[in-house]
């Protein structure tokens, strides 16, 4: 029997209790196959005494996660506190200084201070292992580090987020507006109160900020990626979209392109039959195009207590099997210069949905404005005109459907800017981008 | 700069010349991130003369792969081989008792011989890798030995044959029956001249065995899987299928059940609207469903040169990197005692076609069969009668669709076994399993 491997867990709530259950029931099992026990030595949460349904054990309870983090009984250090600062930072760091492993399921964290803490991690020669950081219980981590570590990575992309996804899917199948929807997903404990971090894309964009960077072997940071949110998708769209063969998804797509990394996370049409098309409610996915593997799809459950706790529990095996590589793949001192990739210089088709004004010439005036920076259209679909006011007081308008052949996405802008100048359409044109699959 | 990882690569065919072909474009990414380089140090092949598209560079030639397993410069021995029995597992043999770690790509001789192999590399501390043996380019071997380490798995399951895949695809998507798509699928290079091995659902049994042994800790093997494959597949049960909702799919499935473990490979119907009804053409996947993780599925290429030597080399990394595990997750002697559940126990649902003789009474006579077995019924759908004699010359018929509530399997057989007797019916009934998801 080898040493057990003493874990110190910071942040009881619910994955925190999450991977204690699951070591409850599970540790047999995993000392049998390790060949070594994994024990809780120390726990540290806000609230000493709160019931969280989980048996703390003999683990000794710590007031301070930094104590916690550099007690002599902590193997690895377990945070599970959350922010992308205070706190959670310090106890990582001091934890990964005193030569302990890390294991982290904190992706603001991360999207922030991946480079430093890698750095650090390296210096000491111990893990920082950050599976549930991601996607939960998906091993996409796990997949870039190791599984294609041998291939270039050419894209990665996916549906980084559960609520967004669970509102769209729900429109799509129930014809609703995308207000109504929300209000259901917050009555459900899908969608936060203030659901800005979620519908607005930016989970996401950390998310897909990480990915990028165990893909391209370079520091993509959150703020790096473009960000679009759901809130301004309507039925319309969802339905215009159905009819020509797409569904609508909140994608996060990192490619590498000539001039660099186009990083975003937006809302994107994708063809109804793809695979990821039916990854329906808060299921995510995460999608990998290298140049040996082709495309590789992962799906399953992107947050929730007992996934995001299975994907903890799977980098603690990993550190109790004594697998320690560099957590950015690539050592920090090999890691490229981040070049990022203008998006006006995207390529791709574009659905775009314009509200015009019920009169002649209007059809002309906008293709001439897409001629004019040589966009070229591969459908037009016009529906059947309004006959009442629409919810911005405007006149009765007819909608019009255009999806363009690739073209550059500082073309399309300068088109719709143009048109809107013109004054023939009611409100802001629609404009979302078409993934290629 | 560590000492380099020397690799003896026995085996030149598809496989093998994209692993070259890996190593020399990624080899100086790889060394950057590994801090040392992989060099394949000597191969074998049976012809030294033939050109293999890719430079050998300075590795010796051994014609005999005993010889490469146990040289003095082999570090990792790299079996492709092929084949269960003969070189191929004498060379793996002679590399781990020589204390050389293993890759190889060989599902045939794991899905025989996993359980020896294994106690060989544990007995000799070396690693025994074989991520390629199953479903290709995607990581689900190291999904289930690593990643789910510490789920209990109820089941495993997926379309693991490309060739089946993309027969049952075509007949879906062109109405086409099983023979003309066959035909296509040879003259594409997607099925072989006898087309056994992959359409009576061997080649996924062998897969499914490992899988098993894997998710279940105990040792599962080729044989004991139940074996069904797709040439009794009619366009009829895949129109009939899609009608009630659901698509055909060459499923294999290992579920671990109060009984023991049971392991088939069967056409079966999923509904359609699951994300892998919508796994099409040569693609693979594997779902797995876990105590913690809830389902995991992983979609991508199950053959081709290319996505196996990612999955080859991904193997080698983690090797470069001092990754090495049991290779069946347990040290052999903590695996679990193998017990079948016998398929007659199959709890679940039923879609039964049958050509009913067109005159009074057989429907009555099938409904008393049923119940007499207590099989209750979900829908019955009698479709056209056909006017024309069929296939086997038999008189005009009736097609009659059941689907059942779940039931045991023993049960439906028996009524079927009666029906048949009745001399009501044309043929013999066909019966698919329909599988949850």
């Amino acid at each position: 029997m080898k040493n057990p491997l003493k874990l110190g867990v910071a942040g009881l709530g619910t994955v925190g209790a999450g991977l204690l259950q699951l070591l409850a029931s599970r540790g047999a099992n995993l000392e049998a196959a390790l060949g070594r026990p994994i024990r809780v030595t120390g726990v540290s949460a806000r609230d000493k005494k709160k019931d969280r349904g989980v048996a703390l054990g003999e683990a000794a309870w710590f007031d301070d996660p930094i104590k916690l983090a550099t007690a002599p009984d902590t193997d690895v250090f377990v945070e599970l506190i959350g922010g992308e600062d205070g706190i959670a930072r310090q106890s990582v760091e001091a934890a990964l200084s005193a030569g302990k492993h890390v294991v982290t399921a904190n992706k603001a964290l991360l999207a922030k201070h991946a480079l430093a803490l890698a750095t650090l991690a390296e210096a000491n020669g111990v893990a920082l292992n950050f599976e549930a950081a991601v996607a939960g219980g998906i091993p996409v981590i796990k997949t870039l580090r190791e599984a294609l570590a041998a291939n270039e990575v050419r894209r990665v992309y996916g549906i980084l987020n559960g609520t967004c996804n669970f509102i769209l899917t729900k429109m799509q199948a129930e014809h609703r507006a995308f207000d109504d929807v929300l209000k259901e997903a917050q009555d459900m404990g899908y969608a936060e109160a203030d659901p800005t971090f979620d519908i607005g894309g930016f989970d996401a964009a950390h998310k897909l900020a990480l990915l990028a960077t165990l893909a391209f072997a370079t520091n993509v940071e959150g703020e790096h990626v473009h960000v679009e949110g759901i809130e301004n998708i309507t039925a319309h769209d969802i339905e215009a979209a159905s009819e020509l063969g797409y569904r609508i998804k909140l994608l996060g797509v990192a490619h590498l392109s000539e001039t660099g990394i186009e990083a975003r996370v937006s809302p994107s049409l994708v063809p109804r039959h793809a695979t990821l098309a039916e990854v329906s409610g808060v299921t995510n996915c995460v999608a990998i195009d290298g140049d040996f593997v082709d495309t590789l799809l992962l799906v399953g459950p992107g947050a929730g207590a007992k996934p995001t706790a299975s994907a903890v529990a799977s980098d603690i095996v990993d550190i109790a099997r004594g697998f320690v590589m560099p957590p950015l793949v690539h050592p920090v001192a090999s890691l490229k210069t981040y070049k990022r990739s203008r998006l006006a210089q995207h390529k791709g088709a574009y659905f775009i949905r314009l509200s015009v004004r019920d009169e002649p010439g209007v059809m002309a005036a906008i293709a001439k404005r897409m001629g004019d920076e040589n966009v070229s259209l591969e459908s037009i679909v016009q529906r059947k005109s309004r006959t009442v006011t629409d919810q911005a007081g405007l006149p009765p308008a007819a909608t019009l459907i255009l999806v363009t052949h690739d073209t550059m996405e500082e073309a399309i802008r300068k088109a719709l800017d143009a048109i809107e100048r013109d004054g023939k359409v009611a409100g802001h044109p629609q404009m979302i981008r078409i993934e290629k699959l």
